[in-house]
């Protein structure tokens, strides 16, 4: 079972790798047959080919930045929600998306299971500078 | 299905009745097939009285606080996360503990599924004044 503290530091760097952009390394953090719904409510993405699709298509194609927003929550048994938002560009708008991502890892550390929570009222327009 | 806007204001409301300490009130958020977890991965209350059982028996012997840590994300489909944190004595020791609750509500607007996710590292020590 993943201790809290790897936890922690696994959901740390999930948004220093969204933040960067660095697909590669946000996949790499999953499990083979991973599970991603984001939103919830939306079809999942099952196994880590869709997941793959999923990050290639939303993040890949986004010039977005990301940064934790409060303490990342850990459970002793192997979950985790960490609280974050996204910056984006919403058409020409610029947007935050306030976000909480609840994971859970497999044995061997790996997110087998990740649930985005967030809808419109989440995404925050930012003054035009 | 309850609305975004709707989970929002009765998440803030659930934050404030654990403030109060109003167990009746909490109560009345509840289906009465609800299954609270809390922390995840200990055994779930289900069902109403269960529930009632475990606020009356935790939040009812505790002289805690509570307040909003961060915006709560209201999803589409009936789903929400509510980051915040609670304030009480752990022994003599006075603590915060970060947590960040998931509800579910059915199509009547009452939380049919919490899971409260925190650990002991989500439990950080407050200096005696």
């Amino acid at each position: 079972m993943i201790e809290p503290k790897q936890i922690q530091l696994t959901l740390a760097r999930y948004v220093e790798l969204v933040d960067a952009g660095d697909i590669d390394g946000i996949l790499a953090l999953y499990a083979e047959d991973a599970v991603v719904e984001d939103p919830v409510g939306k079809p999942a993405h099952i196994g880590i080919a869709a997941v793959a699709r999923f990050y290639h298509e939303g993040l890949g194609r986004l010039d977005a930045s990301a940064r934790l927003d409060g303490a990342i929550r850990a459970s002793h048994n192997g979950c985790g929600a960490v609280p974050f938002r996204v910056d984006l560009l919403w058409g020409d708008q610029p947007c935050s998306i306030e976000v909480i991502d609840v994971m859970e890892f497999n044995a061997q550390g790996l997110i087998r299971s990740m649930k985005a929570y967030w809808g419109e009222l989440n995404v925050i327009a930012r003054p035009t500078a």
